[in-house]
């Protein structure tokens, strides 16, 4: 197999992060639409990420933020968004570069991203995604979790091995 | 399932078919780089083509062009791109929006996508890519037609179908 010299991986996950922008821009200008919510994971010590000390503590190498009910000022730039979530009952305002993100998932669809790379050099490896989403603050789901699960098997996570050469 | 009100689909679709066109950028400014080359299936009904009646008449649903060692005066716009390819040693010049797009392949490391959309309402179907790929006159390759050929099962060839939910 002859190499890509073309960097047609790298063209791809440009362009499927350029997905979660669109999305993001579309929340930012209508607001979320009918069921639809984020969950958005990313690298806490990729470059151009801006946390408190204290979320980067808890957080050390993955952070997973619901964009649902509670954010506010939610910003899209060319290469990162801003965002102030609660935490604990006291607000902060994130940056979050889309390469830094490590996935993207919409449950009300099942319709989800992962990407690779964005991740700091020394991050901490086996830091499981699902415990830091719990920990994310949000309320109670007025029309009952089940319907808005990430469980029902008919959707889609899409990760850029897919498309990656056997 | 609720309904795709975000259009998740259609943001796949435009942002896949934006890595054909930053492909396509990369060679007209640079050149193809070491054995790449491009095939590219288009819709020739789908708006803003614009191909000779003659090739219209020859491929009334689905033509694929080849950018090897015969291409001439690519040009790329946001929308489109355009270039010159010689048919029985006549010289055409063609305009392709990337919306027309139905398939991309990079034989040399098997890359492709694969897109749904972009098709005339009144397009005949059934008209096979392979035979019309066969059609589009390509001088002899150099380093022999095995290791160029799209055939050796190590690549992936990415349908917007597998982003879809089942």
């Amino acid at each position: 197999m002859i190499d890509d010299l073309m960097g047609y991986q790298k063209k791809l996950e440009r362009a499927l992060r350029s997905v979660v922008r669109d999305a993001l821009v579309d929340i930012a200008e209508n607001g979320l639409p009918g069921e639809h919510h984020f969950y958005i994971t990313f690298h806490t010590r990729a470059p151009g990420v801006e946390i408190s000390n204290v979320l980067l503590a808890q957080y050390p190498d993955e952070m997973t933020i619901v964009l649902q009910h509670q954010f506010w000022g939610l910003e899209i730039y060319d290469d990162s968004f801003t965002v102030t979530l609660s935490f604990n009952r006291k607000s902060e305002r994130l940056v979050v570069p889309f390469a830094a993100m490590a996935a993207f998932l919409d449950p009300s669809v099942n319709f989800g991203l992962q990407f690779e790379g964005g991740k700091a050099a020394n991050a901490d490896p086996g830091e499981g995604v699902a415990a830091i989403a719990e920990a994310v603050e949000f309320p109670a789901r007025p029309d009952g979790a089940s319907d808005c699960g990430p469980s029902d098997g008919t959707g889609e996570i899409v990760a850029l091995d897919s498309f990656r050469k056997k």
